[in-house]
């Protein structure tokens, strides 16, 4: 969709530095775009590219303006700038309501008249789909689910029965939303499966990535909070709660019963384990396991960097020998007394 | 399902304390439950809230009934003791058996009459359902598969070729079971594919998380004993044996040719490397990573838990100076010799 | 498919010694297979089983012949030629091509009249489907997807719109191919979500495991080379790019913008953080988190293997002290130099 730049300069806010009527079609990286192209800098590593660059306009900070050799929109969120932007000149593709006639859906179920209900899409009895939603090819839509105004279920969408989705929430395919809780009690060395009654509620422009997994609750429900935003094959387990604006990367994990705070960040492929609280602001490095509850906001790490295998391997035996270390330093903390009569401080 | 309690005590067996006929129709924690509602006792952490609950009955250990304000069932497992009771008051529900307009199913495919084919479930030639299975919707089940009785696929599951499930398995939403092994053979840098020629097998009730993968076999089969249960987004490769009642819990991995023994558990995100064996009754924490063979029973662990990320900095960069530390501390043993004519103990 | 063992030792470049008319119908380990199986020897720790093997032949290193006690085929690279072996013993299925009458094809799609579109998969408008190419059941194809010639989707795969394959790609259930990237700009504590608007774009010959994930670009393409081979559940971000004849084990992960180059190979549940750039040849252990680019070919690490449970926790103490142990070194240097008049070498 062709914007003029003065418009869109408009639109997100940005001061405009150059001629309004340019016409902007695309977005593309400061190496790469060209003519009827937006960009924008935001990391300054990229800000190299910058004088060199065929876009036809860029959206960056006041201070990188001198150098841009183009027409540009000042802002001081030049990222935020550019998402707006970008959704500006790439709306969300309409669609025509209706249900598809490959469609399976029970009779009991509430297709709002604005909704789309895709090929091979299949919808519950008792489930109610509201204004705007798209439930694209392929979806699982089982019994009771609601599902709120403008929501998009973009393909291949599985939500089990009773899960609740606000308004504006967009489902990856493969996701899998409420399927029953990783809860066994044991019977004297069997497993005995735990009915997991509770279910799973979405807040408001919740985002869920592809092939993620969030299971039901087992008595109450889980809970993902309004603006929650989880990546890729994510994991959040029975009765976990997430606070508002929460963002997860792609591979991280959370057991049971945890309690993540609002506008936090968990890094990808970390983990937390069940049963802890987090508080608000609080922000996990890749690949971390959280052991314990943070209350505080902040920032905790816990891996071990990727090295040279020589290294790495020659640490992995110092580690093994820690213990003898510290044993040997307090040996020689004595003899050091003996011969000092002072002990170090 | 509405029991009463004195049904429910007899059921799991349980001593009632308190009135039989009080029904009971659905489950709640000790904090939330309300009238109606049976609640348990299992974690002591929750043993502050028994003293207020308002649930209609809870399940608990003999030590914690003085403590509990409304009828009781006594249990020396109380969890197990709830599990078999929820079973009771939720029970799955019942489905007229038959093969719904939308799926297709091959002629040569054996669909037991008692068995249910979900809408757009795909049933391939050469399969074989047995009496009481659900096939929900959206599944595919390839060619010459095997689905032992009371079986049950909840929805888009995925049984490539010749995978055979035993009794009362549970597969859950996106689990892909039978794609091919990451089999590769190298031909001057490039991979050439090794046919995957083994198969999927699975005991009697094993239950398969959301979007798990178990590969076929490279050349012998990928097997489940009974009573194993995996958890979500769990990989399971090529010729993994998996012992008797064995857990795994979400995110884990196990590479090619391991084995691991009955009645283990391995935490979220825990990973084995190929080749091991692993006896019964091994535990492993959470993100652990299994490098060696551990043939006794035990409880093993390998990682490293959050810190704040000053403390975790420092710790990293000390990491890398442990061999200059290892170094110095045999120097120092060296000169405290020299000094004192005495090596240390 | 029977072949004889002469025929076989030709098509895979290996020396036959033993009888040229013996009929191989099928493939097996050392200790399984059989009359009429075939076997190899490749991992030394199996030349055990060779010596009592009643496969009908077996491939093998010259070195290892003469202990074979039935006919030897000879070859440097004994497992290649098992592939190759295997690979004309076992030909992929061969299918009528057409289009299943359950399956949705877009009118502006067009298909080859050599490919087959299989039951309850939907193809969009504009989609380009090759010749030769399998489109198993339930698979989802968006609009202006690419696929190249005898490529193979297994089944149940989603491809989102404008995602491009090679000729002779597989890939297998579950696997979702151009999803959004995790693209987020954060205003005043909310998430806005940036367009993405690259491709995902595969060379040939790729293979992508079940319920992998590999997400569109932000504003380039997310590009995998020629022979690149992804495992089960990996998470590939936007605009990562991985060279030729590179493979990653399962539950890997690579954060956006990443580079890898080609003939590397990453370990199962090894991460690489965002923006980095990694040489040709390097090869990554399992479990590893990769932190900073890594421009040379070798071998890298960094993992904490797992040991007895009370061990670590000893290590896990001794690591919270590491501190106090560098300065206690530091101290006990100082005072030897005072006791001496002489720095530690």
């Amino acid at each position: 969709m062709a914007i003029r730049l003065g418009d869109l300069a408009e639109a997100v806010g940005a001061e405009l530095r150059g001629e309004a009527g340019v016409l902007i079609k695309g977005v593309g990286t400061l190496q790469q775009a060209g003519s009827g192209q937006l960009s924008f800098l935001s990391n300054p590593s990229y800000r190299r590219y910058l004088k060199t660059t065929r876009a036809s306009a860029v959206i960056l900070l006041e201070a990188d303006a001198v150098e841009c050799p183009v027409p540009a929109l000042i802002s001081t969120n030049p990222y935020l700038a550019y998402a707006n932007a970008a959704a500006r000149i790439f709306p969300p593709k309409s669609f025509q309501p209706g249900i598809d006639p490959t469609a399976v859906v029970a009779e009991s179920a509430e297709i709002d008249a604005d909704a789309w209900i895709g090929p091979c899409s299949v919808i519950a009895a008792g489930v109610s789909v509201g204004a705007g939603v798209f439930i694209g090819p392929g979806c699982i839509v089982e019994e009771d689910c609601e599902i709120g105004a403008y929501s998009r279920l973009v393909a291949r969408v599985t939500l089990c029965r009773d899960t609740c989705l606000g308004r504006r929430c967009i489902i990856h395919p493969g996701a899998v939303l409420g399927a029953d809780g990783f809860g066994l009690a044991n019977d004297r060395g069997r497993w005995i499966k735990v009915p997991q009654v509770g279910r799973v509620r979405l807040g408001d422009d919740v985002e869920i990535g592809a092939n993620t997994t969030i299971d039901r609750g087992a008595l109450e429900d889980t809970v993902l909070h309004d603006g929650v935003k989880l990546d890729n094959l994510i994991q959040i387990a029975h009765n976990v709660e997430i606070g508002k604006h929460t963002a997860m990367a792609g591979g991280s994990a959370v057991a049971g019963s945890t309690k993540i705070g609002s506008h936090c960040t968990v890094g990808g492929q970390t983990g937390l384990v069940g049963h802890l609280t987090i508080g608000d602001n609080a922000h996990f490095s890749a690949a971390t396991l959280v052991t314990r509850s943070f209350s505080q906001a902040g920032y905790y790490s816990g891996n071990l960097p990727a090295m040279e295998n020589g290294a790495w391997k020659k640490l992995i035996v110092r580690l093994r020998h820690l213990e003898r270390m510290a044993k040997d330093l307090k040996s020689l903390k004595k003899a050091i007394k003996t011969l000092t009569g002072e002990s170090l401080k």
